[in-house]
């Protein structure tokens, strides 16, 4: 049976690709995507999700409106280097059919329902700032207790992206995370210690490429920007990084990484704002309600991933 | 057969504690101590050593006097916080006779001729800061690639203890630290993120007391010392941890934890000088030349300290 899924996504070219795994892996039934600010504005985010959708063939998939900002700001502005990495519009300047479908306020709301409603049965992967989230637990006092949540975010035995301690998707709302650790919901951390390690190349693209499908030139001239960005911005790599696939990749099989079982916090205060670490005061609780994965088994996630963007790359 | 062991030690409640586990476990045959600054000058380090192994019955281990203060820096003061923690004389003020035997000059030169000789018969147990080990770095091009080396040092998946970010042995001597992990040598980190996991309280304190000889009273009356200090320091823990025995512990038997293969740096520049993390350049690199514990069996580990302690204790 398969394990219903909500994508809470700031889209952006690795949150494309997650996209895509999720609808190439029989083991997610994609229930709806939630949309938050993050590599984009909102709006273009849920833009971007709604043509992604009908491009890889799942239009039915609804798509609904999340918070515009952080809790803590009046509004956002996406960042110079989240322009660089992803194209103005987000997808590395590819240009996509605008879907005839629109996205549906409430995103929160929906949240909160499907937690209700599936309870174990769904897992929620955020690959975006946690602000829906945040917001999905202060509303609803239940939410946390029964949310399993896979989230991209966070640096725990490396440097951030963003700063030497703090990782782009905490830093845009670190309290809101701080929010989703504290919270006791079952949260798997897949962060830059493991993303960083599984590394697409223009050699694999180059695959999607000769498939000849829209989908497939999409995906291919998409990641080909962002791995063009990634030699501006990471050199040392040699390829991007495949951080928001591999929180999807995790969701359906846990055993890709190695998890560490760990109370996480993140730091609201002080110069270290927005990073991701162990809560000292939590360190000896024998309830561990997070983990953050600390390896990663590259070969077998980069083989599972060829094969299940390939699905959705080589349809019609 | 038994491994040779060097503790580089601050003498210091807790490498007190370390000294007494080394001499406790046959596993291990202590070739010699080199003292280096930290929880207390090298002198007071040096002369709390050789009273401890007068106490301890092993007083043939020669005791080696090293750096006595950080490579930047022009000289070393014991910080307020260590005197509270370890007191004035760095044993909780328990007064020990006076040994006969002297410290000898040369702790560098004795770790480089150690790790010549015995190669990979021999483990560095180093539980202060790094000066020492960088300096015999320096010294002999080939020390890098012939030590291993446990340190109890750093934390890597939660916060340090001096601040946000830093741990104290790391903190003392942040550079020298960096040095040993970038060396190539094969290093092995247990940090604050399993010593503070690994508690002792004063019911094991008195089972020492009941011993009644002068090591298991001794022993008893400065760790009661160190344990109320963490009552003020750390209270939310309950105890003190274990900082330096366990590095011990982990030279005689590595399965007492899991080890994160990664390849460490420390910061040495910014608002995070002294913190311990993984290096993003070397993230990829196939050749892990250090790791680190992220996970401990504490119950395991406290067996074999109270049995390990109690042998040392119990002699007359």
């Amino acid at each position: 049976m398969s394990k219903k899924a909500i994508l809470d996504i700031d889209t952006g070219i690795d949150d494309a690709l997650a996209l895509a795994y999720a609808l190439g892996s029989p083991e997610l039934e994609l229930i709806g995507v939630t949309t938050t600010y993050g590599n984009v504005l909102l709006e273009t985010g849920a833009v971007n999700d709604l043509a992604l959708l009908d491009l890889f063939g799942a239009p039915e998939v609804p798509v609904y409106l999340g918070e515009p900002h952080a809790q803590t700001k009046d509004g956002f502005e996406v960042l110079e280097i989240s322009a660089f990495i992803h194209g103005q519009n987000g997808i590395g300047e590819v240009e996509l059919p605008a879907s005839e479908s629109k996205a549906l306020p409430g995103a929160v709301d929906f949240l909160i329902d499907s937690v209700n409603t599936h309870g174990d049965d769904l897992v929620i992967i955020a690959t975006g700032p946690m602000t829906n989230l945040s917001a999905a637990i202060a509303k609803d006092p239940s939410f946390a207790s029964k949310a399993h949540v896979v989230i991209m975010g966070g640096a725990l035995t490396v440097p951030g992206n963003v700063s030497p301690w703090a990782e782009a998707n905490i830093n845009q709302d670190p309290d809101a995370a701080n929010d989703l650790f504290r919270s006791g919901a079952d949260v798997t951390m897949i962060g830059l210690d493991v993303t960083l390690q599984t590394l697409l190349t223009k050699k694999h693209t180059a695959q999607w490429r000769e498939l000849g499908t829209p989908a497939a030139i999409a995906l291919a001239d998409m990641t080909d920007y962002y791995i063009k960005a990634y030699e501006t911005t990471a050199p040392h790599l040699g390829g991007c990084g495949l951080h928001d696939p591999l929180a999807v990749g995790v969701a359906v099989d846990p055993s890709l990484v190695t998890l560490l079982p760990i109370n996480l916090k993140v730091d609201i205060e002080g110069e270290t704002r927005g990073r991701t670490i162990g809560d000292e005061v939590r360190l000896n609780d024998p309830v561990r309600t997070s983990r953050a994965a600390v390896a990663v088994d590259v070969d077998r996630f980069l083989s599972e991933f060829m094969t299940r963007i390939g699905r959705v790359a080589a349809q019609q």
